[in-house]
């Protein structure tokens, strides 16, 4: 792997790949034992593989040597494991769409339908997506043991894997209990619980630890492994930010999600405590009673959008992007990854930072 | 350990001094975390510590050599592992207790109202329970793989654990297709499919697989293997049918679970196939129109358990478990295995198979 453009396509290969040899081995050849194996091969497919890249560019920047036959395995695992979330955050979230198409407990509502099962197929759709979910965490743990199954070494990186997975769970967890637990909250406490969430559900989650797993894997040095993690963190809460930003302004011709679904689902994101931050008594109850609000129209949309955007809110959030992803860039001049690494490294920043969708 | 009596004990006691760690490094410290953390406590406590006293027994039939240190590590593991999946099977059937108390997703509901929060308490117990879930999967590998920690030879148990992830986790997805897919299925084919469920969520996953763990870390021949597999499968068969039989006809008082529940559930088990193929057309679609009503009362289960016993159902199923069970005491006639393990193993067959709760 020389590259990281041909990461995203090695890592789709290898799932495809997997998943035959899943289907091959399950030991119960029945329709309803393909329907779960469909499921799980439709939520492995399309996605930035924005895990997978950070984790192989995390190998490729400590000049590894050793890993070369598993980073891909490795780095597939990781996005298993993040198929297994999107699935149950859909769920939570109550999401009817993912990457453009419907979303994994809504797809298998539609096959109970379809097959004509009997029954409430909505209830059966969420019911089988969490064993889905819970099937692909199973399928990724697999893989990643296969990935380390020959590694000399293989104790950082299987303890970063378990660290990510407790991390970016409490984050969820704290992100939904934060959805209702912020009237109990002085609001001057919104903006630093909502920066706590961003840290463990995203920067740790999505950069940070794919780019340790991927550097432990190669036989990183420690002051490589803290390299990297300078530049991760940043990266990651600047990447949580913009899906904030994308969440309350996002095109959904882009994004694949309705514009302004973070306003319908009432995520208590940094934005939204800045906003609250400088308004008027009034204005604050306002929002606070519109946000979480499933029917808000596209109007309504617009309007809570000019609100915040006339708190000055949206430059605050756009500055402190600027600012982490400045920190990061900093982080990456300390000579001691590998020099096309990092220009990589430079180029996920962008794609991670300032994306569209 | 010398005395399968005191193990679950050790477990429970072992799993205190885990949560007890859990929470000290936690990342966040708010009542938030707190609530995550007291919600998986909870779910850790109770219960008949089957898997782990079948984990324990495993490793000691063997005469083992090694794993003395992991073996009560590695049983606790098979139980947060469970734990787990309560949590989910409960929001997946519905269910309000659980071991005589609230289920995880309703004490949460309990939690978010205890304290004032904003927003719908039912679904944020939902939502909850599932990233409480996802937690409890990750703390379990955490828990199992100290156990394999300093073990000379791991691979073995590992991979029987992982196996008995995608087994569950299957056996679970057919069980609750099944409850929507029978009425797509030829009638006679009901019994085999029922018992293909039972033999993945619960032989393997109960029973047989906790057995070729605590063998596996603790050495065992594969003549061991086989006895306790040949053993495991039947007392595992007999386990769900005796659990089947309770779901319709079991006693509240002793259950903790309301009388029927498992008809109001849908449930699909060998009891079931077997009443219906012996029914007339005009019974057997009155019976499943009543399987699945969430709104039986005691009377309609009454009516429901005369009409299965009627069909001879009830005697056929207890005559199965009484195979199964003996064909699993033939199995502990080999030689191979210990002999006061296979006194515990003949207890702990007792206990799974003619228990009442």
């Amino acid at each position: 792997m020389t590259s990281s453009h041909s990461v995203p396509e090695a890592v789709s290969q290898r799932l495809l790949s997997f998943v035959a040899a899943r289907r091959e081995a399950a030991l119960v050849d029945s329709p309803e034992a393909s329907l779960v194996i469909d499921a799980a091969a439709s939520s492995l497919t399309g996605g930035k593989r924005l895990r997978a890249r950070f984790c192989e560019t995390g190998w490729r920047a400590v000049s590894p040597a050793i890993g070369a036959a598993s980073i891909i395995d490795a780095a597939a695992s990781l996005e298993i494991f993040q198929a297994a979330a999107l699935v149950h955050d859909d769920i939570i979230d109550n999401s009817d769409t993912r990457r453009g198409r419907p979303a994994a407990h809504r797809a298998l509502e539609g096959m109970h339908i379809a097959r004509g099962w009997t029954g409430d197929a909505a209830a059966f759709g969420r019911s089988a997506a969490i064993l889905l979910g819970d099937l692909l965490v199973a399928w990724s743990d697999d893989l990643f043991e296969d990935a380390l199954g020959s590694h000399p070494a293989p104790r950082l990186a299987r303890e970063e894997y378990a660290r990510m997975r407790r991390d970016v769970t409490l984050g969820q967890f704290l992100d939904i209990a934060q959805e209702s637990a912020w009237i109990t909250q002085p609001d001057d406490e919104h903006a630093d619980r909502a920066l706590e969430v961003a840290s463990l559900k995203s920067a740790r989650y999505s950069v940070l630890q794919p780019l340790v797993i991927g550097a432990s894997i190669g036989g990183a040095s420690d002051e490589q492994l803290d390299a990297l993690r300078a530049f991760g963190l940043p990266i990651g809460l600047a990447f949580q930010l913009r899906d904030d930003v994308l969440g309350v302004f996002g095109d959904t011709a882009i994004t694949g999600k309705p514009s302004g679904d973070d306003l319908r689902e009432g995520k208590r994101t940094l934005l939204i405590a800045y906003a609250r931050e400088r308004m008027d008594s009034h204005s604050r109850a306002a929002l606070d009673t519109d946000l979480g609000r499933a029917d808000l129209d596209d109007a309504d949309v617009a309007r809570l959008q000019a609100a915040i955007i006339a708190t000055g809110a949206l430059d605050r959030v756009e500055q402190r992007i600027t600012a982490f992803t400045a920190d990061a860039d900093e982080a990456l001049a300390s000579g001691v990854l590998a020099a096309d690494a990092v220009a990589d490294l430079r180029t996920l920043a962008h794609a991670a930072t300032a994306r569209t969708s």
